[in-house]
């Protein structure tokens, strides 16, 4: 059975729907059989909802047959993280204490999308409740990475990184927290796209340390991602963080190149103790830049160092909070990893909690005085590749660090910050696994950041690789 | 010595000043004269800097004969709360912790208030650290409330309402966590403005529980108290919690009336338990207003009487957290009534805080929800007038409650909510004590509450009485 239309963007499939050269039918029918055809190998989805899916994309092309046509995502096979809650399908949030919850109610975001004619192919797995360290004893199984199995997709939005980059799905929302949306990214080859804090509505998403929540896409390009934050932007009262600012078109000017366009790279902290391979992609990603008429800044963050210490204090402070009933009713379905997490979050003060948002203040201060010098900021997303499950250590040039230390180190920043940041597709290892490069702009600038990404990814050919699958 | 400029509010000095009928050195000498002459009896000044005001009198004097009248605030003398820093003036708190604290900068109010030609007349009484909940063992000693000697002035910014009715100053900046603006300013019979949270800088404000700290005017009348806002009112990036919004002109329209304006009047929770002369007032301002075309809408604010729960745990939290180190340093050095509520704060937990903070998004639902159906919320400022110095509590209607509870019923909501409230006379005791009457309007509506004010202002009287003094 032919598939080849889950390899084009939601940008190149768009036209070819509105026009009535492909139907939903035939897209969602391909989606499916890709899922059927590759589940057993990469297990990216806790939930396919084949049967709605069929039936939503039968409608999607009587309404676009009939004139109707909504826009960019009519008729688009979207993922869902399963932590976002979709009416009358099970939400689990990657838990057996979710097992049997179906909501009477979708997400702002699920909303919103099913609104712009999108077509929900199912739930995807996830660390449970986004939470926990490692995911190799997740209740629904480990997802895998598409570009080798055993390996890593990268969390917590693993099945959202897997399904966008086996083309199980057009495109997928995620959530990030310490770097949920841009780790899965990087480990999957795909791109991901945090948005600012208060940019998009969290109502509906089950939360994890709700001062760093962040709901936005996963995609194939740079510019799907782009789309897709149109679609989600925008107040929501049922989420008093949202920002009431207009929401633009972040497509309007992403072909303006990055001609004067001031590239901060901080040497401390998200350069030191670099993968080889990691570090030479990503200086060359620079250049690139560069060569693209960029200026390339050096600039340095005080105190971002504190990251770890500051996002840890409020998440796991947050967490236990947002947790308390729950974790009261049912102890013996939490993971023990994530219970434990939990019990500590119970334990710490709210005084030791306000420290750790007071430190946040001066760490955004930090990157406030900072982007005074620059407009993007330019890190690696990882400062490693992925790594086989189960590995609790890897080796960073001189260091040895904990996997997870590794993989929020240059994520984690921006989560606290709360600014905006995209990881995309920036090279190989020799291994055949993905590396990404990380562009972080002003609050509430993400165009700026899609724009200098969608410049680099257009000057380069990474994106359009495909995983060595079935 | 005459003083009588004293008795002119600020829009009343100000041309006089702008023509030079009035000097700035004839206005600060009879400032400083009444300060002398009232403060053994008042003791509303901590610190009185009489040598640079007429310094700044005479550069004022000087500036406006050379053509540069800097606008309504030029040579007005101005009473700072001494929580508000000063460059060069001791700055305590209201506590020996700060006793010989010279700050080497201005707060941003201050900053701003000197810009705009204003002259400090000196730093005014406070409850320690604007915390614990009575004012009888203040360092500085108490301040006494004008209209009734032996009586509370209100806090915690007791000083700032006691220098406005005394006419020790004709304007007077002031903070409120849970009324501490209001409360003074019912006590003492002049207006006190509460700005939207995040509509007026704290930096350089020392803090009490931060997420619930406004610093505002007191002042002789409304339109005062709205010129003054217009000269604090603006994002700062020292103040993460500054919003960018422009800052309006809120006397631009405050004549205009309340014809159809809808004023909401909460039976639940505020108007329960009132002393009956307090109740009888209120009501008959509420009158007063539907007389000159506003429309009174009944709404109820349900969870409302989960202020106290939420905004103790919250402040108690913060508090702590901002006292840490002041306290392991100089535990002696506090009130032994502060000193207990900052080690409370320190055994909160986390979740307790962020379980309150949580219940606090609930109530600003509720109110969010409530002024659908008005624009204006009417209350009494206190269910209750001033009582005297070291009385524990007060009989409101069947109930006899501690004093600190009755002080706060009716305000802290507005700063668990954030939104703009502002105190104004609305009559007096058969026993001369002031009744004030509360408008409270919607997140950075402050020119609505400030018109609605205003026209019941100048409908009514009680703003022209000036307290019994020698």
């Amino acid at each position: 059975m032919s598939t080849e239309l889950l390899d084009l963007s939601v940008t190149e499939l768009a036209p070819l729907l509105e026009r009535r050269e492909v139907s939903p039918v035939e897209l969602v029918r391909q989606s499916l059989a890709r899922i059927e055809a590759l589940e057993p190998q990469i297990n990216a989805y806790i939930t396919v909802t084949a049967e709605q899916a069929m039936a939503d994309a039968a409608a999607a092309e009587q309404e676009i047959a009939a004139g109707h046509y909504r826009g960019p995502f009519h008729g688009i096979p979207v993922g869902l993280k399963d932590l976002l809650v979709t009416n009358g399908v099970r939400t689990t949030g990657g838990s057996a204490v979710l097992a049997d919850y179906v909501p009477d109610f979708d997400a702002t975001t699920v909303e919103k999308l099913r609104a712009a004619g999108a077509i929900s192919t199912g739930k995807l797995g996830m660390h449970e409740f986004a939470y926990g360290v490692t995911n190799t004893n997740l209740p629904f199984g480990a997802v895998q990475n598409p570009w080798k199995l055993g390996y890593i997709p990268g969390g917590s939005s693993g099945g959202s990184g897997a399904a966008v980059a086996a083309g199980e799905c057009s495109i997928a929302l995620g959530s990030d927290t310490g770097g949920s949306i841009r780790i899965p990214a990087a480990c999957c080859g795909v791109v991901g796209l945090m948005p600012t804090y208060g940019r998009v509505s969290r109502y509906g998403a089950l939360a994890l340390g709700w001062s760093f929540d962040h709901v936005g896409p996963l995609a194939k390009t740079v510019r799907d991602a782009a789309l897709m934050l149109g679609v989600l932007a925008g107040y929501d009262h049922r989420d008093v963080s949202t920002v009431d600012l207009p929401a633009p078109d972040y497509t309007a000017n992403i072909d303006g190149g990055v001609a004067g366009l001031r590239i901060g790279v901080p040497r401390n902290h998200f350069f030191e103790n670099l993968h080889p391979e990691v570090q030479s992609a990503v200086e060359a990603a620079i250049g690139v830049l560069a060569a693209q008429g960029a200026h390339v800044v050096e600039i340095e963050v005080p105190q971002v160092e504190l990251s770890p210490l500051v996002g840890w204090t409020i998440v796991l402070a947050e967490a236990a909070s947002y947790h308390e009933h729950l974790l009261r009713a049912h102890p013996e379905k939490y993971d023990p990893s994530v219970r434990v997490l939990l019990e500590a979050g119970e334990a710490i003060s709210a005084t030791k909690y306000l420290k750790a948002q007071r430190l946040r203040t001066v760490i955004k201060e930090s990157f406030r005085a900072a982007m005074e010098q620059c407009d993007v900021i330019a890190t690696p997303t990882l400062p490693h590749p992925a790594c086989p499950h189960g590995q609790e250590t890897v080796q960073c040039g001189a260091v040895t660090e904990p996997v997870i230390n590794a993989l929020i180190r240059c994520t984690l920043p921006f989560d606290v910050s709360g600014q905006p940041a995209i990881a995309l597709p920036c090279g190989f290892t020799s291994d055949g696994l993905p590396i990404s490069l990380q562009l972080a702009g002003r609050p509430f600038d993400e165009a700026t950041i899609c724009r200098a990404a969608h410049t680099y990814e257009a000057a380069t050919d990474w994106h359009i690789r495909t995983p060595p699958l079935g």
